[in-house]
């Protein structure tokens, strides 16, 4: 009898920076987000045996950050045995969502579960941030720890990495638009400035600590007064087209606040109710209706969970 | 019969940026601080009939701030009868403690009271920076706001004032220790540099965010693991001699974190008991045991009130 145990988790999309807490916060979304199924097999090593959702994506499992994240997880147990892996993507590449970390996240909880629950969430990130290694060659945890942990996470420091899950209040709905134009998170960053104007640092930090006490009050006025970016949203908006006019639509269709998701060209906007998000939807759509861009849109709870197991088995196969 | 209403309170010292928080977050000591008392006059106008506790400041009510604080209250008001007042300085001047906002929030606190209680807290404080305005040619709140409100509080903005009080955990105690040299605020805020570095900046609203939720989730470590200032610190330490002997010792002795109070050069460390806030003074004294440099040292729970009635009482003379 062959014993083979599988597992297919789910981890969503997030949003990083969240306008005022540039590569410091995060949070999730109910959906969309990315499937990884893993399964034990006797053979040692890691087979990428389908990638689904998506074309042009490598199954080599040192190309891929499912096999990346999967290859160090079982190389740091020193288990003998190996995985055979399935990518399921069921979210958009390269628009500012963290897909590369979604997939990270749901590799590294469903790796974990097949293997019986070695790692905690803590250490599921930092493997998952192995993932985000070799997708933009920085080890960046403000996606992966939200589509992990769920609701929103801070991420204090890096050396050792000091995360703060900070959940989320109840009624906070968030609603993506995502423009369907090609921009490189590697050109977003280049753009940035080394130095930045102390004034415009002093404003961002006190919007920032705000937001916090926004969110672990469930303060939904003080959230609204501090989703403000004067430094970066300037720099890169630009590269999105129409972001202006769809932020200006956004916050009169009552939501909190709006700004760029990750380095974008998805846009975010946070509201107090599913009603508002949904409204908030509809004025995206109604901006960008004529300009011939195609778009993704998204209404979602920020919800208290992150990755998740959607199944499990143990599969017994006649022996050979 | 003359009826005069006579009011004495009291503000504290405080201690602003606290680290993470420059320009931004303050905090309030149960002591020292400032006293003004406060008469109702028929005769229209201010007088401050008395300054106790320090000399060489002086009483003109349009150069001592507690004048100025007093007058906008009363033009703004537009009532017809005076002012006699009178400070009482429990603190010293030019510590980075807050002296003049400890003796403007007290000029605030008490003429409302004797004015029957017109203004709002929030309303004080706009008041109370009058009087920082004219002390320092800028009108901060970061002391003046801790030391109407007690507790924390952040300004999170200027245009309109946007103050988030924060309470503060039970078990949080300050020590200070003033080096009694003389530091001008003017000379520690010129050496600041006007651009910072975005990797330095990122990490300081890293700290802040998550100090933040130290404080309002009453998280002693992750205080003391926010508690830094990389920006700063370094500059502004080398004009308080023996700070970083100080800093070592207050740590060694158990502080969650240490740093300077305001511009300096008093130094502050938050200890999460105060048997430890105790020994962080021993150490501090210490320090500077040979050094020849006078100390005043102060040991304060953070407490949740602010400024504070004294003493009230209708004053009834026989009529002239």
């Amino acid at each position: 009898m062959n014993k083979k145990e599988f597992v297919k988790a789910f981890a969503p999309a997030t949003v990083a920076n969240v306008c005022c807490g540039f590569d410091v916060l995060g949070f999730a979304l109910e959906q969309p987000g990315d499937e990884v199924w893993a399964l034990k097999t006797h053979e040692p090593g890691i087979v990428i045996s389908a990638i689904e959702g998506i074309t042009g994506l490598s199954a080599d499992p040192e190309e891929n950050v499912i096999g990346v994240v999967a290859q160090k997880m079982l190389t740091d147990l020193q288990v003998e045995h190996g995985l055979e892996l399935q990518l399921h993507k069921g979210m958009p590449v390269g628009s500012g969502l963290g897909s590369s970390a979604a997939s990270s996240a749901a590799a590294a909880f469903a790796v974990n579960e097949v293997l019986g629950q070695p790692f905690t969430t803590a250490e599921l990130v930092t493997y998952a941030m192995e993932g985000e290694r070799k997708a933009s060659g920085s080890a960046h945890a403000d996606n992966v720890a939200p589509s992990l942990l769920g609701g929103f996470v801070l991420v204090r420091d890096y050396e050792p990495l000091d995360l703060v899950p900070l959940g989320v209040p109840a009624a906070l709905y968030c609603t993506i638009v995502y423009p369907q134009i090609e921009l490189k998170t590697s050109l977003a960053r280049s753009i940035l400035k080394k130095e930045i104007p102390l004034k415009k640092s002093i404003r961002q930090w006190g919007n920032l600590a705000a937001l916090m006490a926004g969110l672990l009050r469930a303060d939904y006025g003080l959230i609204g007064r501090s989703l403000h970016d004067e430094i970066f949203e300037p720099e890169r908006s630009v590269l999105i087209p129409l972001f202006k006019q769809a932020k200006e639509a956004a916050l009169s269709s009552g939501a909190l606040g709006c700004g760029i998701s990750g380095s974008g060209p998805s846009i975010f906007a946070l509201s107090a109710s599913e009603e508002t998000a949904e409204q908030v939807k509809v004025a995206f759509e109604k901006v960008y209706a004529e300009s011939g861009i195609a778009l993704k849109t998204y209404v979602s709870q920020v919800p208290e969970q992150g990755a998740r197991l959607v199944e499990q088995s143990i599969l017994q196969t006649a022996q050979a």
